[in-house]
């Protein structure tokens, strides 16, 4: 084995784990913190919840909500301005990726200056980062535990991956009760980014020992407990994908990703798809794909979605690529691009591609791909 | 599931990995290192390798080789007032648990002042610690990745637990080519004790299903791969023993202990023993008592010993429980408490339990034992 790095941030996981939130906050020396979050949860009464945790504590915040869905470079960058005019010193944001990432991009700007475009890529980030909390409320960003932050860079149209481990935030704080607020959209959504993180970061050419048993653990748990946190919304299922996606989300953050979150990051920047979206059109096919590379890994993975191996590895690992397309099906999602990007737009698939393969996901893809097999891919999927 | 903590340090793995010490001592601030470690260490020529690695980056160190095995308050004391006198920045220890343990109680002497006794137990220590990078040179103690630090009181004559989230240090460095350098037997009793840390916290009441991954993966590689470490010295062999450590140590920093290791620490404690040589006399002596109270997760561990499943869970438990007797017996290991302690010394056996069973690990144990059931499982294994 390389030599592998595995970070992850201090993680209280639990049922009423919300109520940990005050004393987490003290402990990294809050007296004014700002509090990431958007209007959705807010609506939930999520925010409140929260502001009245930190109250109770004697912690005082200013409040940033100028977060959208896939947030923007402007939105990182105003939010900045808005920590340091107000002399908050802890970052804590409460929501899903985008209110997550959008708090670990103001931390970039507000200690290291300048723009968010300035810090695309892996490592670099120079100065250390204001202490961070972060407290999601999906099971499958993972934005909470990972070294990751997307940003869209509005002018240029494309989601930047800023890769760097000072991003890992201070504490993680997961609480599945957050979860029975979800609609089932969003749940299902979820459930399937946590799959396809643990799935790509399985196959990834820099995984390690660490993250391979954490993106095992992810995969049985998704498809042993999404069809029951769907049709029973029961808490117990509810809790097990937070542990999936708690366990994906440290074994990408440390093994990174692969080609589909190259296409996803693309494709998402151009259309404002949202991962969960795109992964059940284009992850069996980057899979399939990989099978030249990775076949023994994806036969492991294979044996976890059937349940049992085959015969031989190819096998196993094809018909747990099927068996993956069948699991997808049963939600009635989406698994062709046309239906979310329609006819007119087709042609902007050649340029998404050929970003798509410059993507510094693309770098641990078993296989590397050049912008035309890419290309394949999604006409594959059309 | 209750609510649960899991904090770790990141981890630099792999052959190799000493080499980014001086890299990472930076990253930590560090300008003037306190290293400690002790005489065995230097002699195999890692003490010497480290501090040439540090001179590359420009870093300036004292050097503290004032460790005995089973560290003592005394050493402590003396070694934090060293790292004071001499304007130290950031503590470095390089070898087993005694060495690593010496290090986080001089940094907790060195930060909150008073005496060593003043932390034993859960969560005494208030002010932050200096920076802490920790180099294990044993795939078993577990003090690089744990929250755990235990000193020998030699007034009482007793080994204490202190138990303290910032006593995870800030960098754990596993190199498993510094193996390659110790004897058959440590790589016996570090394997022994890595393989009893993750028994231990798998049946822990505070288990969580993040601990329980590390556990179970832990046991499985520490089986199937301590034969050929020991036979071999293959790298390969003992590159699975530092994953099965490092998986071992996540789980019990966050899921602490059990019975047997309140005994082992009050036997300890008292005749000087290593905890590598109690194990293999005391832990399945320890597991038959808990067979009521965690036949399910006792059964669970005897499936991933034995390789499968029998009739009942109780079954699987009792012959997974005998398998590991055998194991320990193809190491030629002492499993009877008199060869170590010698007839003359049988009556502090009462004593050692009555003291044991107030250690901090006995609040985990799945059976609540009293000291006279403590006496049992001692004379049972006499």
């Amino acid at each position: 084995m390389d030599i592998t790095k595995f970070a992850i941030p201090e993680i209280i996981f639990g049922r009423g784990s919300l109520d940990y939130a005050g004393q987490c906050a003290l402990r990294l020396g809050a007296k004014k913190v700002l509090l990431v979050s958007d209007s959705g949860i807010e609506k939930a009464g999520w925010v409140q919840k929260l502001m009245d945790i930190l109250k109770k504590e004697g912690i005082d915040w200013v409040y940033y909500s100028g977060v959208t869905s896939n947030p923007r470079d402007i939105e990182v960058e105003q939010g900045a301005r808005f920590y340091l005019n107000n002399g908050a010193d802890v970052i804590i944001a409460i929501g899903g990726g985008s209110p997550m990432d959008t708090a670990k991009g103001i931390a970039i700007i507000a200690s290291n200056g300048g723009r968010i475009r300035d810090y695309e890529g892996a490592n670099r980030v120079s100065r250390p980062l204001p202490p961070m909390m972060l407290i999601t409320t999906t099971a499958g960003s993972g934005s909470d535990i990972s070294q990751f932050c997307i940003i869209t860079d509005v002018e240029r149209a494309v989601k930047m991956s800023i890769i760097t481990r000072t991003l890992v935030p201070n504490i993680s704080i997961v609480d599945p009760l957050i979860l029975q607020t979800k609609s089932e959209t969003l749940i299902i959504q979820s459930a399937v980014d946590a799959l396809a993180h643990a799935i790509e970061a399985y196959t990834s050419t820099i995984a390690s020992a660490f993250t391979e048993m954490q993106s095992l653990k992810a995969i049985d748990l998704i498809i042993k407990n999404l069809p029951c946190a769907v049709e029973t919304r029961s808490l117990d299922c509810l809790e097990q994908l937070s542990i999936a996606s708690v366990a994906a989300s440290m074994a990408f953050s440390n093994a990174s990703l692969g080609a589909e979150h190259a296409l996803a990051h693309s494709l998402g920047g151009h259309f404002d798809m949202r991962h969960g979206v795109i992964h059940p059109i284009l992850l069996t096919a980057v899979m399939r794909f990989n099978l030249q590379g990775a076949e023994g890994k994806l036969a492991d993975i294979g044996q976890v979605i059937l349940g049992h191996k085959l015969g031989a590895a190819h096998e196993t690992a094809l018909a747990g690529i099927e068996k993956l397309d069948e699991f997808f099906a049963t939600f009635k999602v989406s698994q062709r691009l046309r239906q979310e990007i329609g006819e007119e737009d087709k042609h902007f698939l050649k340029p998404i591609c050929q970003m798509a393969v410059n993507d510094a996901c693309v770098l641990t893809n078993p296989r590397p791909p050049s912008w035309q097999e890419l290309l394949s891919i999604c006409e594959e999927v059309w």
